[in-house]
């Protein structure tokens, strides 16, 4: 058994910016030599989290929709009285969509759906750099 | 320290069809021989997705209730302007719960509560078989 | 490649109750002497759930008015049609939370962002001792 812990950084509009990670996601798998076991992907901060979505044009405006529904960005939250820095909707969502996600790896491949992608949402409200952190263990 | 990966399939009604598959996923712990670390019950498909829940009569209309409040099935999803298919509203709700769920084992249980069961959600709008993947690490 | 689990239970006033758990999780890392692997946090009941979340007063008001807002406590549930305990709220709010969190860990140190806290949410309708499985797995 092994375990590989990396870390790249991706640049994001903020807002429920969606990135599709699979493709960079992938490769570390591919180069860890790594064949069965898991891949943990992990958002570090408190505005932004992960998913699986099919990655096409339809559901990156339908995803920022649903969160404008469940969390709407001009609602009053506790958090900007605290902080003063407008973010609160950012975190609200983060929290409900969750920072982590583990994806089963058997043969070398992650066990993905055909249409199914790794993705990053950024919640917060402004451009970033995002750092996501994909651990892979197994043997 | 051992891998196990495990795949399933389970006849579902789509419309948010919550299934009970903890006898399964105990079933498949069982016969692995780990008695320490981690089940991994992970969703291949944007459609699907897999929480925890006390299985019962009345939840199983909650849910479907909670889902069609957050997002409704008659709702407008670019999603559909792109493929036809109609189930936009499945991506998103799937997106919205999670695809994995990570189940910590000892001395060869889940360490799930009592009136606690994990449950697969199909939200795609048609009957399908639907895949579900186990993974079973630990010694 | 070793494995380590722990429970341990904290006092909540339920009602959406929002515990910091983050020291005591970190602390049995700590112990455990792994550096380099995961660590599951898992709630095992069906009325409680795990997320991420800047620990900050304004927050704690933020999330339960989200989930207040997203499943009523005043709306009618079928589970407590069945029960009879007025807790179908609960339940529905600790389904769509999810009920596990995995976070990678590195050099004996969780890879969270610095201002992200690992939180237990209480969503029954009482006050009540919470269990807390941690589950560390790694070399």
């Amino acid at each position: 058994m092994a375990v590989e812990t990396h870390e790249f950084s991706i640049a994001t509009n903020g807002y429920c910016d969606v990135r599709d990670v699979t493709g960079t996601v992938a490769g570390l798998l591919e180069r860890s030599g790594i064949s069965d076991g898991t891949v943990t992907v992990f958002t570090p901060g408190s505005t932004a989290g992960v998913t699986t979505l099919e990655y096409e044009p339809g559901l990156l405006k339908d995803i920022p929709a649903l969160f404008e529904n469940l969390v709407p960005r001009g609602a009053a939250y506790a958090h900007d009285a605290t902080w003063g820095d407008g973010n609160g909707f950012s975190h609200v969502r983060a929290a409900l969509l969750g920072a982590s996600l583990t994806v089963p790896v058997r043969s070398g491949k992650l066990l993905l759906g055909t249409w199914q992608q790794i993705v990053v949402i950024d919640f917060d409200n402004k451009s970033r750099r995002r750092k996501v952190i994909v651990q892979v263990m197994g043997e």
